[in-house]
């Protein structure tokens, strides 16, 4: 090695010893006689110091040592004058006797710091520079961690990692897939996969049991800010299981991680059915580090003669503990933003419980104070709370009040980031309606399993059908889903059927799975999580893309890279394409 | 869970249990008023047994069980009359009082024995049948442990394991690269990472200091038996490193894999010079586990009229020790394998050392018996010796060689598959000459270093150059390669322009990294090991397949899934490519 030692260990315990270091000028300081250089690695910073009156060569050859520039420097440790308690090199010092300059470095386009001054675009076209700093620093070496660890339980519980093939097959269901030319089988495309779905499943009729890997997967979507053309699954699969084992098996998961990687206890997980989750939070993920819970008003509000209650299909609202305090300014903010045009909401009524017993409310030409201390039983509020409510159609103003519950409990404090309440929301449907194609379409994916005590309204009313199906959230954030998976032929065929595939539809494209089920296919089910969202959630932001050493922008391109980019034309001819002239 | 324990942990200490095992039969014997049925998991064979008299409709039930159905079975652990030594639950039975057909089974298309009489067509459209045969899950299995014992090293060794991109940018620089249409940016393409070489070197200039990853990566070559489309490479990556710190931090990992997974303890790696490696083996792969090395002997041989060795540029031969009682049938079958056209030698001398102190050779009308003793000289070669000689072109005859060399061994049975002989091999060439392009490639690849003392060589002599390169080798099989990298702009731009790049090829394909490289880059060093080899390595397999859960077969298809396929013209209109028309 270059160095006897990094930057990140030296103490005084190590006083008088000589070492060689190597790193880069974090930044460097003259102070009379003496320069001092900040010499950093990934494991830390440590002081070099030149004296000019002692070595006057070293010393100016020192001071032309620019930032970011990489150095060797050999010295003797000694201890510092002025100590510096906050990093764990800071009691000490290097008294540099050579120095030498390995490389050098332009000057960065931004500042390598916590804070920087570089702007998004210039930060992901340098990403090798952005990388250097120590908030991404510290995400990959906690996206490492989290790698290791969960493959260290999951080893632990006798899964085995099976690697599952990237050159797979185009299936038009779901979302839509990257396709690669095949050179070789000219006119035909491999499709890169959106999840190792059927070939976990295949796992599991021939025997693996326990099966886990962690696996990029691949959608081909319009980006929105949290998503990546490419990101990665913990993907889960296991044999003779039934729901509960699942659920049991990655609470444990879940728990081993934040005892290994936040040194926190979690307890265990309660549990929410879907149609709960949905009423009382207006969500599939709800946080439930504060309660704030929906209360459905239509009984208490209707037919008092306001016109926007009479007419909706639902009256909800929720009651936000000690804000009653709310200026004119703060409640208006509020009607502003469920009116934004993603929250989608008309207006909002409120309530506000006065200290005094009284009510103030935005519809007290339509309400008595009886009217709304009915109300203000309804959600058991007290003097000082303030009650937030919309109406409209039901599916519209439950998901808006669920941004407002959000936005509220951001407002009030309520979302602590270290505090961690995780939930099971269980019973998914099996199938939801799509407006457009007026068809069912599967909600979780078409190989879930219906519950058997449901299965005979699949026909009648088959939206009713609830599924074998589960998502793991953890403070509003759907961190894996899952499902108990069809194991049978028979009913396999009834569920494409149902979804409108057509027979040779179904066969071609999951033929060789339904074959599968015909040779001794067991009982099975799984889950998989999203890897960058536990190291975002884990890591305290909302962002993956800082969990990511290399992201893509949100139109697919790697801006450092400069990817993609044309291929030339010999390229298409070997592969037998060619680009589609644009029609102006 | 749908059984109490698996099929592969009940033993005589669990007598009286009552149990509920799952999983496959394997077979089912009737023996007058007995059933029993070997049942199959992961984990084990355990038998079940049925007695007539005792419960007749379960019994009946029982003979109804068909190979491959899958069972759930209850009953109580007792010890067995008759027991089988071979396997952990020999000792027992279970007697069954209760039976469920989970799933039932065709008749599988070949049989699931660890010698099955499928043949390899069938296997590779019935993956998932073939996969339960043990060979297989021993396979899968021992690849779950290297992969999880490769990253447990690593991690001790405080390498993080980063994620790189898989949608990356095509560069025709090396083999032919997948491309992947891009939707969102139309008439582009990324290309999937025929390695991660680039991203690994910039999260070096980003200061990550230790960095591997387990990674598929893809390349659209035509296939060789030993050849995928996409392989797995243990990927890694180290700063402020000189040769050797690679080649110790890497040796160390190839010992602790073969101590945790094969309880072997390997000495130290011998180190052989590129150079020694080809005149003494005529590989740059040598199989040392024998000796065998090669002799050359144009100054005995040549100018004494025999005029196939006059006219060679290259004699050369080995000493097969204790062969000369080789029969004519054997020296033929020797000639014929030379010969053949992928080894592609004209013809082959041999010299028999016979017990008496005479030689008898196939070349006696050229040579007298004092010739012959000078070349035996030359060997060392003892009574009872072969000596087998090849003439020629000096590239073609050294391969050819090497050839029949690796022949002898297997013929000697010196090559011992328990027995395991690694070394380095070091000091490859930087460039070699392409006789069809008529210029310089890189041997190992465009950011490989050259070594200082050889750089005065560059532009006079630039095949003289050798490299800061290496590979290891174990039993002739290349497991990995690696390099000191180029960390200085203007080398690389240097060593762009040597290979043929022009200044502007060099920019839009590695301005990124040449760019990085003025920002402080490190000096760094890494390696690739290719994962599927070392699994196959360890397996004593000579086939990668069998340790691939799901590979493609010499057309890059994947027979089961029937992949790659055709797509709709939506999916082609959407990426605005088209098939081109074919002329016929």
């Amino acid at each position: 090695m270059l160095r006897t030692n990094t930057c990140g260990e030296l103490t005084i315990s190590n006083e008088t010893q000589e070492v060689t270091l190597c790193g880069w000028v974090q930044k460097s300081r003259d102070l009379g006689g003496m320069t001092f250089v900040d010499l950093r690695d990934r494991y830390g910073i440590t002081q070099l110091a030149f004296n000019l009156e002692v070595d006057k060569p070293l010393c100016e050859k020192a001071r032309t040592l620019g930032r970011e520039f990489v150095v060797k420097a050999t010295g003797f440790v000694k201890e510092r004058e002025s100590k510096n308690k906050n990093i764990p090199t800071g009691e000490i010092e290097i008294i540099v006797t050579a120095v030498e300059v390995l490389n050098e470095s332009k000057t960065p386009p931004f500042t390598i710091e916590d804070d920087t001054d570089g702007g998004e675009e210039l930060r992901m076209k340098y990403r090798y520079l952005d990388l250097r700093r120590n908030p991404l620093k510290k995400s990959l070496a906690l996206r490492h961690k989290l790698g290791f660890e969960v493959r260290k339980y999951m080893n632990d519980q006798e899964f085995f990692e099976i690697e599952t093939p990237y050159l797979i097959k185009s299936t038009p269901e779901g979302a839509r897939d990257f396709v690669v030319p095949s050179r070789m089988n000219q006119g035909e495309f491999y499709a890169l996969p959106q999840s190792p779905q059927t070939f976990k499943q295949l796992l599991m009729v021939a025997g693996y049991d326990r099966y886990f890997q962690l696996v990029k997967c691949f959608r081909d979507e319009d980006l929105r800010a949290d998503r990546q053309p490419e990101f990665t699954q913990i993907d889960c699969e296991m044999c003779f299981v039934e729901q509960e084992d699942i659920l049991n098996t990655f609470e444990g998961l879940m728990k081993y991680l934040f005892k290994s990687l936040k040194n926190i206890e979690l307890a265990d997980f309660p549990r929410m059915d879907y149609a709960i989750a949905i009423k009382e939070y207006g969500s599939d993920k709800p946080d439930i580090r504060f309660g704030m819970k929906f209360h459905e008003l239509n009984d208490l509000v209707q037919n008092k003669g306001f016109n926007v209650f009479d007419q909706a299909e639902l009256v909800v609202g929720i009651c936000a503990e000690g804000a009653a305090n709310y200026s004119r300014k703060q409640l208006d903010a509020l009607t502003d933003f469920v009116r934004k045009p993603q929250i989608g909401a008309n207006g909002l009524v409120y309530v506000k419980c006065n200290e005094d017993g009284t009510f103030k409310s935005s519809v007290d030409k339509f309400y008595s104070q009886e009217d709304l201390q009915e109300w203000s039983n309804e959600f058991g509020a007290k003097a000082g709370d303030l009650i937030l409510v919309l109406a409209g159609n039901t599916n519209k103003t439950r998901s808006a009040l669920n941004e407002l519950r959000l936005e509220m409990g951001t407002r009030l404090e309520l979302r602590n980031p270290n505090e961690f309440s995780p939930l099971w929301v269980v019973d998914f449907p099996l199938l939801e309606w799509d407006e457009n194609s007026e068809r069912f379409h599967a909600m979780h994916h078409p190989f879930t399993s219906p519950k058997n005590e449901d299965y005979h309204l699949i026909k009648t009313d088959p939206g009713k059908v609830r599924a074998n199906a589960y998502d793991m959230v953890v403070n509003g954030v759907e961190l894996g889903g899952g499902s108990i998976r069809i194991h049978d032929k028979e009913l396999q065929e009834k569920m494409f059927d149902l979804l409108g595939f057509t027979e040779e539809e179904a066969n071609s494209q999951f033929g060789f799975l339904m074959n599968a089920f015909e040779y001794g296919a067991p009982p099975h089910g799984g889950i998989a999580f999203g890897l960058d969202r536990i190291a975002a959630l884990f890591g305290g932001s909302d962002s993956i893309r800082d969990y990511i050493a290399f992201p893509k922008n949100n139109s697919g391109r790697d801006m450092m890279i400069d990817s993609p980019s044309p291929i030339s034309s010999e390229q298409l001819d070997e592969l037998q394409i060619e680009l589609q002239t644009k029609h102006v």
